[in-house]
Formats: structure tokens, C-alpha cells, sequence
């Protein structure tokens, strides 16, 4: 498989998401920004705001070139002189507290060596964590891991829970999801079926995002939900800006700072040590944002 | 001049800072939390919130102490086995859109090898960036370097333009201030010459302050304003979280999360690829946030 015919897939997939979000959402349509990369390549980023589900969100499409850096080198630890990189990445900020924050990302990396390999991921941030609604959403994510490979699911759960994880709050982002990362020939399946994977999961992305939307938008709040939503908000950013190794590796090598960044929401708030109080909706949701939470209950 | 004797000299600079912030405030008072650091040492972090000028701030105080991590060994190039760590740190976020963001820091560092250290720095973050008021607070600072060193003003200046810049953004953070590190004594000066510039530095603090508050809050402003404001807390948030050396370092090395992310605002915005209109008071602002602004205009 051609590296542009896996941009082209990319393509299709982030139009695929695009149109099926818009559904979602149901108001406001994405708008387009098409930008080139000065060393090579480029991007269409889409920017949703304002709607009746989504504040603020993107789907970005990448598909980049060119030289190998000093930079990379040293973070990527490349070996080789051309690059190619393509990928789609998605953050959703719904404006009820009672819709999560959704997360997604698949991407292909290649080097002129030869050297291929693809990573990825999709989790969950819900303002307010309800069990039974990160089971609905890990079930969805197992089924798509489990046609892939048998230990997949188990595997990339555990690595999105160490991946999405905020050592400073010693605090998971939320209920996790799965995170994979260097999957190449090495993993026993062939460029084609990884491929196919991460089409299947960005496939999968629309129809896990409107279970958890048709759950939580039906459900009223006040000022109180809207301040704890933008404390977790808050969180969201600390994350992204301080630990989120895409974040600050699109940063560090001039990335296009707006289309990264879209991955912050519209408003945040940080009140000093702010601690909910004890037996509500909010220290429960607090109690669960740990590693190892076995969702599906899969280990009982 | 001992080691304790320093960290004591900051506690009262603490205590004096506080009086001052209080008097400008004029309405909401500091709380204290006491802290204890496993590993020795402690601190005491001073918040104040909701105030007549401050919505938010802290002025804190630490000296800790203890055994070289291998991460402080590798972040800091340290030689030696135990460290001891004293300083004074001040944000403030003002509610009014015209008074700008304050920042103050100056620190001790003291190895078991015998050497030792002094770092600190004041900037300025006006959210709306006027000549006249950025150049008052320079002369401020400049009249207490020129007493310390005859270059310090100038070659400090420098230091904060390309200290408090955010690359991803290529925009400083406001109009700087100074910024120094690794002052010890092959800087021409005595340990105790050092420590008295640190503390008139500290001194200076509330009075340059002062100076900004007064001609900043007798200013009116609507919400267009506010939302600019929040507009500029972001990119503090995104200076502090990405590049702030301090910042990441104290969230890496176990530091109290909640003493250093006092530095974050109540609130802030991001909104996607957000530009000013031409000829406004905010796109003047975003024209002036550069290095190397002649502010006193020492070189006409």
C-alpha cells in the first residue's frame, strides 16, 4: 500500500467523520482551512463551533514531508533522511456537561529507509463519569480491537491508561479508551490489515460519540455542572500542554500552531485547590478517574 | 550569609509583598496554606481571590531541601548530593482588562558542594498594551539594576525578551520586564550585594504594581474587552504549561501542584484562529508583543 494511498484513505475517513458529526450535532457545519507546509505537504483542518451538541471541536487531516530534523532525530530517535507522516485527529468539546469530551487520532509515519509504522487512538473525557456509559464505549472499542487481534483490547486499553494519564493530578483524563503506537510489520499483521484497523476505528468513532451524545444531551444543568465542567476543561489542558507527546511535538517542530491547538476548549477555569464536596456527582467522578478501572468487567 | 538566613529574608518579603497586594486590592485578603515537602522543607502559599482589582493570585513562599534526583541531575546539570532551594513567587490576575498580569519571582539555589545561586525576574502582561504605561514599569526595574550593575538593566531586559516568549505563537508574553539566572560570584558581585538586589527587587514589586492598577482601573470596559482578556490568559496558560522552565520542572519533580499552578487564571478562552480587526486596540497590542522593544528608549 502506497504511502498516498493511505492519505487518500485518511481523506475519505476524516470526510466520512465530518459528515456523520455534522449529523450528530445537528446545527453548525464545519468549516474548512486548507494550509501548506513550507518543507512539503500540508492539511485541511475543519473547525466545528457553536453548534447544538459541539462548542468547539476539529477533524484535521495531515499529510506532511520533507527532510528529517535535528528535532526529530532526537525526539522521534529517526533514523533516516525523508520523511512522510499523515494522519487524522479529532477533539470534540460538547457544551452540556453531561456529553463527554471525545478524543481520536490515527496516523502513519514513514521514513525513506523503508522504516514504516502506524499509531492511534480514541478516549473518553466525561465531565461527569457514568460506569455504565465507559462500559457502552470500551464494548465498542473492544469489538473493532477483537477483529483485529485477540489480545489487542487488553493490550491498548492498559497503554491508553498510562498514555492518558496526569502524573501532576495523579489523575487519568478520563475513562480512557485504547492508545496504540509503532505498530509495523513486527506485529504479526500485514501494513494493509493496520491500515485497516485504524479506518475501522476512525469508522467506529461517529458511532460511539453519538451513543455517548444520545445519553448525556437529554440531561438538563445549571451553573454548578457548567463550573465543574470548565475545571475539567481545565484538566484537558494541563494535559494537552504539558504531557500530550503529539501536542508538544507539533509545537516544538512548527506544526501549524492553530490546527494543534484547536484541541483546547473554548473556555477553562483553574480555582485554587478546588475539591469537591464529599458524596457528590463530582467527587464520585474524581474517584474514578484512576488507572486499571476494568469497565467492561472482563476480569470477574 | 547563611542559607537560612536568605530563605528568612524571603519570608519577610513574602509577609511584605502581601501587605502591600492587600492595600492595593483594597478588599479581598490572602489565605494561607502551610505545606510540608516529603523529602524536606515546606512552603507557604498565599492566595488571594475575588478581590476589588485581583480576581486571582498567589504569593508564595518555599525553602526545600533534600537529596539530588537523578531528573534534577539531568534537568539541572547538578553536581553534588543534596540541594537547598529558597525563593519567593507572585502571579496576579486582575479582573479589569486594563490593569495587566503581574509576575514576580526570585530564588536561591545552594549546593552540598558549596556552590550556590540566585535567579529571578519581574514581567509585565498588560492584556491591552500601552507604550507609556510598559515604559514606567521599565524605569522602575531599571533604577534597581542600575544600582546592583551598571549593564544589568540592559543585558536582564534582553534576558525576559527572549525568557517570556512564546514560539508557537512568536509573540512575547507581554512587555517584559527582567529576567536573571545563575547570578553567583563571578558575577563581579558578593553573595550579600546579590541577596540585596533580589529583596530591593521584591520591594519594587508592589509599587511598580501599584503604579499599573492605578492607571489601569479607573478604565472602563465591556464584555469585548473581557473576552480579549480571556483571550490573553490563554496564551499565559499556554507560556506557562509549554515553556516555563520553572513550571515544568516543579510539576516534574513532585512540587506541590496547586502552590505552582497558582500561576493559572479563574478563566480563559481559546477560540479557533482568532484575529483581531485591523487598527483596534487589540490588534495594536498583538503589533507590540515583541522582542527587543526600546520601552525607555534608551537607544534613540
Amino acid at each position: 500500500m502506497d504511502k498516498f494511498l493511505i492519505a487518500n484513505q485518511f481523506e475519505h475517513l476524516q470526510d466520512h467523520i465530518c459528515k456523520k458529526v455534522q449529523e450528530i450535532d445537528g446545527v453548525a457545519f464545519f468549516k474548512e482551512d486548507k494550509w501548506q507546509r513550507e518543507e512539503g505537504g500540508g492539511g485541511r483542518t475543519r473547525i466545528i463551533e457553536e453548534g447544538g451538541v459541539i462548542e468547539k471541536g476539529g477533524v484535521n487531516f495531515s499529510a506532511v514531508h520533507g527532510p528529517v530534523s535535528d528535532l526529530m532525530k532526537k525526539q522521534l530517535g529517526l533514523d533516516g533522511k525523508e520523511f512522510f507522516a499523515s494522519g487524522v485527529s479529532i477533539v470534540l468539546h460538547p457544551f452540556n456537561p453531561n456529553v463527554p469530551i471525545i478524543h481520536m487520532n490515527v496516523r502513519y509515519f514513514e521514513m525513506d529507509t523503508g522504516v514504516f509504522w502506524f499509531g492511534g487512538g480514541i478516549d473518553l473525557t466525561p465531565h461527569y463519569v457514568i460506569p455504565e456509559n465507559a462500559a457502552l464505549f470500551h464494548a465498542g472499542l473492544k469489538k473493532v480491537c477483537d477483529r483485529f487481534k485477540a489480545d489487542a483490547y487488553e493490550s491498548y486499553k492498559n497503554w491508553a491508561d498510562d498514555y492518558f494519564f496526569i502524573p501532576h493530578r495523579d489523575e487519568t483524563r478520563g475513562v480512557g479508551g485504547i492508545f496504540f503506537d509503532h505498530l509495523d510489520g513486527q506485529s504479526g499483521k500485514s501494513k494493509d490489515e493496520i491500515l485497516n484497523f485504524c479506518i475501522e476505528l476512525g469508522q467506529l468513532f461517529p458511532e460511539v460519540y453519538q451513543q455517548q451524545v444520545e445519553l448525556g444531551k437529554v440531561k438538563s444543568y445549571g451553573e454548578e455542572e457548567l463550573q465543574w465542567r470548565n475545571i475539567r476543561r481545565g484538566r484537558y489542558v494541563e494535559f494537552n500542554l504539558v504531557h500530550d507527546k503529539g501536542t508538544k511535538f507539533g509545537l516544538l517542530t512548527g506544526g501549524r500552531t492553530e490546527s494543534i491547538l484547536m484541541s483546547l476548549p473554548k473556555e477553562a477555569n483553574w480555582f485554587y485547590n478546588y475539591e469537591p464536596k464529599a458524596d457528590t456527582a463530582e467527587a464520585l467522578t474524581l474517584s474514578m478517574l484512576k488507572k486499571g478501572v476494568d469497565w467492561l468487567g472482563l476480569n470477574n
